[in-house]
């Protein structure tokens, strides 16, 4: 069906949609009123996101899902945990926030993540991927525990690439065998999956351990990918790194039955009689199952159907023409970070053939895509698998390898105890590209990468760097691949960079040496990464008003520069650090041991970071003014501590 | 075969065990020769570790396996993985270690676990479950890419509950679909599983998803459950958490071969010309492979055998008898802290209703099994998955459950980003029993728990505490379920506590605030956890010499109690913080950023803690001193301050 056509229908009837205010207006409804709910829904959704940008397709993906479980379950009473909450926009519009959705993910407005703090509707964090089944399973076994009456239903819906992630294994091997009544919803929308590698398998099952049968079964193996039907490189789309898994739910004996868990599915996740039939079969059932349903991400929109991928995020779009209205780069316009960092690895590639690169679902994401290109062999997109990515790139690491792991900053969180035991402890040569460090922006509190400085400072033997700007960059990773100093991390933001030009020769940078930007005799302002930029305004403007700050890029956390801190404190400067990560436990905290340590105490310190507590979504600006790490802030502090000293010389 | 004639059978041939210097002299012997290898391995590990302790009961059972594997592999070009390196010992005897063995988790001498740094037939480090397939493919894929000729086989060893961790779950995925010849043997050694789990789920196979089908099935389960025959409570040893994992190695379409793995197995750990021979027909085969050993930990000694749990680290014992010769515990010595902390928490759940306690794999170890014992419906031990014990606690949370996370303080690293995401985040109230904190001896660097003061602290709305003693772990416990403060961390380390007697009323402690323990008027020091009992001896040893210094127990790490600062600064007295978590990050960084904050340049400020390094085994004791945390080097430091004070006076 056309959008076109679909939007006719909705024309012929009253509207209901905008009777919906909680999911109980939904339920009054007959099932037959549903669809025309959905279409509803969908449309809501098309007007809304083309004009205030948001994640589309995976939301259109989930409509008839969405009204069949708040239509069957009796929320907010029953639970409904949601896994990466981008799929949960419908959910948002049925649950009370029709008129507030204009303001998603704007500061102040609606968490574009399910947000418990937002509405009783959203249950918990989905921010991250892959939690859903564990939180369920406790607020399951907490029901079971506290005896509520009528029973309470708990419901994880999953997605297909969540369902990867360790995390949702251990949720599923638990779930198994603690008394619950967990439902788990698996919302397989991955349309690249070719079922021929479950029928392969199917084809090769009851194999012996005789090397006859393994000859065959391999010959079998081997004839397939003649045929182009599997592919072992990376650059084939039909045997993915999560296939083996999904493959299993083919067969009659599937993963979850085997695990004591009861499979219902496949169903087609689009047929809401049919779906709403399943789910109030299954509905009361005791002990955990599982609903496979099958659906199509970006359903009900065509552009979104034809190309998933492009329409996850699109951007803002004529809703009538499904044209995207991003705006054409400018000549001499900066590009991302993420652009350089993908065009440099490439580069250092075809000369250090040792790098490899390694990113966790996030290959276009981190633009590991530009060297997976070239090299699909020495390029490791392992899914949804932060731990793996790490202590796999130690592996490789241990044998001569250089590996490059590109993963976002609060990601990494889920490989913390990797970087430590499977990497430093041994002195690894792993290079840790720490994508989206800093404040993200519009994804709000479970994005925005500011632990990172503060977790990775305490880990021995791992050098911390963060570049100003692309060229810095460039030389950073330069350095990780020239110079063996062991495991190193590289942080950098989210989006635009500041150079009109980034291209530029490569240097090996000294480790642990940061560098005088501006010079002054009032007071020092010490930066790490691109908030440079931000004291670089603070510094001018205060310069226009005499005030003579000098400006040090440090560069490294770790080793930190002790050259610098001698000669500042050499000279009596004053002391202003800013970072975009915690205030607590970054360069700020870094400084103050220094000077504590070495009895420096002519000098006063002033820190500015990411203050102590969770920031919400807005646009980094915003944010940023927010946490006081903005020009603006930084001239205010400058003026401040310029002034106490005048003060206190008069 | 009864220990003593198996020790005449040895009698009889000229030893073969003090021949072996490598792998290599192994080689050059038959295949009729290895039985007595192993039986002189055994002998030599018995003699060993019955005089100095160490892991006992896993090495035992792996025997076979360890002289099978060094047989038939090229090692060390070959590369053999361990997971979880206590199973390793043979390991180690074989490749050139015999002679050090003596000297195992010594200070100076060999590792308890498999080091890269001490052998190159240590490949990976090995203190922290389930990461040998990932580790192990990241070699296997980079042999291939370096074109290893001969071709270099890698093995990845890794036991049964290993196997239930997120991150082996996630390299299993990944070695499925990425190009490499991984072979992972699972030492399968739990003799608790019964394998009528199995039979039930194979009874069970082929249901559809009708109600009929489902309910006989349930009927089925029940009346297995009324014969006793599995449990859902945590109390039966039948059902356990990874048995739904296990149970599918029964059938002849197991989880493996669904993953695109080719499976082998189950054989018989112990019957070594049958696994040489499979190890033979399956070493040079094309892609993953896993290979299935069934075998009995504790192998080859009867009172291990009879009991492998107590065998599994069993301390020094009568080689000939099996008598253990633990020191029987005198009156009026301190009890482990372990032991405080499960009374305590069995006290509070009796009449707070709301406590449940998770704990991950460590149900003994952590005490949580004493709770267990009364409350096994509320007690929840979810295997190795750190990860999903956070999460799910989070979910319990929500529900309005108060959870108790007992986990090790290394180990927690797993859970690092669930802490944030999934608790912290929305201020869901869990409390963290963080035990092993600080450095935990003979288990050396992957065990020390080191880290948690620092990466915690960044965390918003975490409160971190810290008790100094038995008493005051009792308060902090009382203190997190009486008072929702939000998510609340308690570390407290290994063994032995400090008091005569623990006992005492609770009380509930104020949020925040530390305790003055000792007036004094030169200079302050200032602990957080048992290191107080370090500091108070030197100030008693300061003392005795004039030397007039005031002590505070900080008590919580966050929020920092600056009532106590003030009063100090007020004082002018300089400043010694003392504590057994990384110096940078933890308590002296908290008291440096305070100092520097409030612009606070009159007093000094000197900080002890572990250093920026990762520390080694050895006796606690050792290693104190090695970090400078012990009584000697606090009181060094006094002095030295204080001196200073004085000279800088005159």
């Amino acid at each position: 069906m056309s959008k076109t056509s679909k939007t006719n229908s909705i024309q012929q009837q009253a509207p209901l949609l905008p009777t919906i205010d909680s999911p109980e207006d939904l339920r009054r409804l007959s099932v037959e009123q549903l669809p025309q709910v959905c279409a509803e829904l969908r449309q809501f959704l098309i007007n809304s996101l083309s004009v205030n940008p948001g994640h589309f397709a995976s939301s259109m993906g989930a409509i008839e899902l969405t009204v069949a479980l708040h239509y069957v379950f009796n929320t907010p009473y029953d639970r409904i945990v949601w896994d990466v909450g981008h799929q949960a926009y419908g959910h948002k519009v049925l649950t009370g926030r029709r008129d507030l959705f204009s303001q998603n993910r704007k500061l102040g407005g609606l968490s574009g993540f399910p947000n418990p703090d937002e509405s009783p509707y959203d249950t918990f964090a989905a921010g991250h991927a892959s939690n859903s089944i564990s939180a369920a399973l406790g607020m399951a076994v907490a029901s079971k525990l506290n005896g509520d009456a009528p029973r309470r239903n708990v419901v994880a819906v999953i997605g297909d690439a969540s369902i990867s992630g360790g995390l949702a294994f251990e949720g599923i091997n638990n779930a198994a065998n603690t008394p619950n009544n967990l439902l788990i919803v698996l919302n397989d929308n991955d349309m690249s999956i070719d079922r021929n590698v479950g029928s392969l398998n199917s084809y090769l099952a009851h194999i012996t351990t005789s090397k006859t049968y393994n000859n065959l079964r391999y010959k079998a193996y081997r004839l397939l990918k003649k045929l182009h039907l599997i592919s072992d490189n990376g650059r084939g789309s039909i045997l993915r790194f999560n296939n083996s898994l999904k493959s299993l739910l083919t067969h009659q004996q599937n993963i979850f039955e085997g695990l004591n868990i009861r499979y219902f599915g496949p169903f087609d996740g689009h047929d809401l009689p049919k779906i709403i039939r399943v789910l109030n079969d299954i509905r009361d059932m005791e002990g955990p199952r599982i609903l496979h349903l099958r659906t199509v991400k970006g359903k009900g929109y065509e552009p979104a159907e034809k190309d998933p991928s492009t329409w996850h995020a699109p951007g803002r779009f004529d809703a009538e023409s499904g044209q995207r209205l991003e705006q054409p780069a400018k000549v001499n316009e900066p590009v991302k970070y993420q652009d350089v960092f993908g065009q440099t690895l490439l580069e250092l590639a075809e000369k250090n053939k040792d790098i490899v690169a390694i990113t966790a679902a996030m290959l276009s994401g981190t633009s590991t895509s530009v060297m997976q290109e070239v090299y699909p062999e020495r390029v490791f997109d392992v899914g949804i698998s932060e731990g793996h990515a790490v202590t796999f790139a130690g592996g490789l690491a241990k044998e001569g390898k250089q590996p490059f792991v590109a993963i976002y900053s609060s990601f990494l969180q889920r490989g913390y105890d990797h970087i430590i035991h499977d990497v430093a402890l041994h002195r690894r040569r792993v290079t840790f590209c720490i994508d989206r460090a800093g404040l993200v922006g519009e994804d709000g509190p479970t994005h925005h990468g500011v632990f990172d400085l503060a977790y990775l400072r305490t880990i021995p033997n791992l050098t911390i760097a963060s570049p100003r700007d692309e060229r810095q960059l460039r030389h950073l990773l330069y350095t990780a691949q020239a110079k063996d100093c062991g495991p190193f991390a590289i942080r950098y933001p989210r989006g635009k960079g500041h150079l009109a030009d980034w291209h530029c020769d490569m240097e090996e940078l000294e480790i642990g040496r940061g560098e005088k930007l501006t010079d002054g005799n009032v007071l020092a302002v010490l930066t790490i990464g691109p908030v440079a930029h931000e004291a670089a305004k603070a510094i001018e403007k205060a310069a226009e008003e005499g005030i003579d700050a000098a400006h040090y890029d440090m560069r490294f956390l770790k080793p930190l520069d002790e050259t610098i801190l001698k000669e500042i404190s050499e000279r009596g400067l004053d002391i202003i650090t800013v970072e975009d990560g915690t205030v607590n436990g970054g360069l700020g905290s870094a400084v103050a041991e220094w000077l504590e340590d070495n009895n420096i105490y002519n000098i006063k310190l002033q820190r500015l970071g990411i203050p102590d507590k969770f920031i919400p979504q807005g646009t980094p600006a915003q944010l940023a003014e927010l946490c006081g790490i903005d020009a603006d802030t930084i001239y205010r502090t400058i003026k401040a501590v310029a002034d106490k000293n005048t003060a206190s010389s008069k």
